[in-house]
């Protein structure tokens, strides 16, 4: 059995070490196709904070607490680059993650595609899955947003998605997301041939519209769900009309999309009407909500620990 | 009055803790040009070791027990780089270290030369003299050895000076030293106008072979000395037939040269021959030296503390 898992970064971490499990009871091969919109050069850096979160978490090295970056980090070289007044600020780095950056960074430098240095820093890590980046060409999540920048500017500007995310907290007037360099972007080698080959594709319960719609906008990676042969489950990333973890609810306003179970689902969209899904699992507190053309079913959707996401894995295979 | 000082790495940054206070005894300024030999690239950071220890001794950042990188410094980014199996693990950088290594790199890669990224960086350390890398070009050290470099070779081969020193511990058979770059580098900006406009021009009691040599390697320089109004004081390495500190010896002996303060004086030549110096300071240990055309003076070498050195800096000057 082959599972494809397009997912986000540390919900979708958490949601494959349930699809890991899962896979190892039943001698499943994974494939995670994991975005890449929110990577951003940090001090010359090239930061993926979703391929590092799902690397970290399924290799055992994540903090469990902050939920991001790796567990003991240190921060020494933080508080050095604050002391030398190095811009920006907002977002910290670990000393521990830093050795990661500066791995890839120099691979990178060195020619090496995304895909490649990923492959090579898993060797460390030992995922128990296929980490792919959605791409290998520069694809990244920039927010149209307007207000005061500081510089005292009122009109219209696009922003990187760290930036509104990590700095303005998404809190600012926002008009859209752009994946610049998306339509130009091609699939990283394996993607399409994973997806072509899988028994499921599985949308794991990540922003749909910060994490999973950046890998989507890759060109021909959409019409390979779409068009291929795997039936496609989702899982809400909404239960009771609050996003699990982190802002999609934010995210969706933007896009004039209600934040719940069945908001997120209309949004994916049934395959029979030209959009994604074949099945949608949602929380039994979302029990009725439709999608047209959608095969819906609930199940406890909260990742409390592995067991209990294995428990959601099975239900969202054995919806289809 | 304006001195110039021609420095490597440690001994000459404790040297210039001496220039420093002596200078503002008597209001003078003080030009460092400083030897970019050593410098390389490390997991894709710049990293200037002879720069950062003058920066750092003189910001009151060095370690002072272990004579180079910072002081109270942690290695957590080296620990990690080990375990990703990351090359070179023979030369660690420390974390704080590596900070200043990022916003280097960052400035370098942005397009800006060595020497203003050198005075932005020293803008947090406030050395209280002006720093200068003899050029802004790239000008490395490498050393011609044989010997088996672990795959076998047993040929003639060229590694970095970093390789040799650090790794090797400049043990192996050994031709001779090349600056790489060296024919096509030019003056850092500011280099050429301090040497013409100094009152005198010391040279620290630095490895006279890779510490001095390439900076009078940068086209120009070596004239801009030798022909220039200011008279030339050099302050003898070695004592009593040892260097005081690091492995001069051993990079004498590639040039067939004695270790000895009449060796090195005779190195550096008189400048009525066509060498450098107009007077040679030496220890009390090796009076009788003599270095034909130059005139030779005895004082107390070891920098032990900064009212030492300072009456070492005072003694080179009076010489002249």
């Amino acid at each position: 059995m082959r599972i494809v898992v397009l997912t986000g970064g540390i919900g979708g971490a958490r949601f494959l070490l349930g699809v890991r499990a899962y896979a190892r009871e039943v001698a499943a091969e994974v494939t995670a196709v994991v975005n890449v919109g929110d990577d951003l050069l940090l001090h010359g850096l090239k930061v993926c904070p979703d391929l590092d979160s799902v690397m970290y978490t399924l290799g055992g090295g994540a903090d469990p607490e902050r939920g991001w970056g790796r567990v003991g980090e240190t921060w020494t070289v933080k508080s050095e680059l604050a002391a030398y007044g190095a811009e920006p600020t907002w977002f910290g780095l670990g000393d521990k993650d830093i050795a990661t950056h500066l791995v890839r960074t120099t691979m990178l430098n060195a020619g090496y595609p995304l895909s490649a240095v990923t492959q090579a820093l898993a060797t460390r890590w030992e995922p128990g899955l296929t980490m792919l980046p959605a791409t290998d060409d520069r694809l990244e999540t920039h927010v149209v947003v307007s207000g005061p920048d500081g510089d005292g500017d009122q009109g219209q500007r696009a922003i990187h998605f760290q930036e509104w995310w990590v700095r303005y907290r998404a809190d600012l007037p926002t008009h859209r997301f752009v994946f610049v360099g998306a339509e130009t972007a091609k699939p990283a080698p394996g993607v399409l041939e994973a997806i072509g080959s899988a028994d499921v594709v599985l949308i794991a319960p990540s922003n749909p519209v910060v994490s999973i719609a950046p890998i989507l906008a890759v060109p021909g990676l959409r019409e390979a769900v779409t068009d291929g042969p795997a039936p496609v489950v989702g899982v809400s990333p909404v239960i009771g009309g609050a996003p699990v973890r982190g802002m999609a609810d934010r995210c969706l306003a933007v896009l004039g999309v209600e934040c719940s179970a069945a908001g997120v689902g209309g949004l994916y969209g049934g395959r029979s009407a030209g959009g994604l899904l074949d099945g949608w699992l949602v929380a039994p507190e979302d029990e009725g909500a439709l999608v047209p053309g959608v095969t819906v079913r609930t199940a406890p959707l909260r990742m409390t620990d592995e067991a209990a996401t294995v428990a959601m894995v099975r239900a969202a295979l054995e919806l289809v």
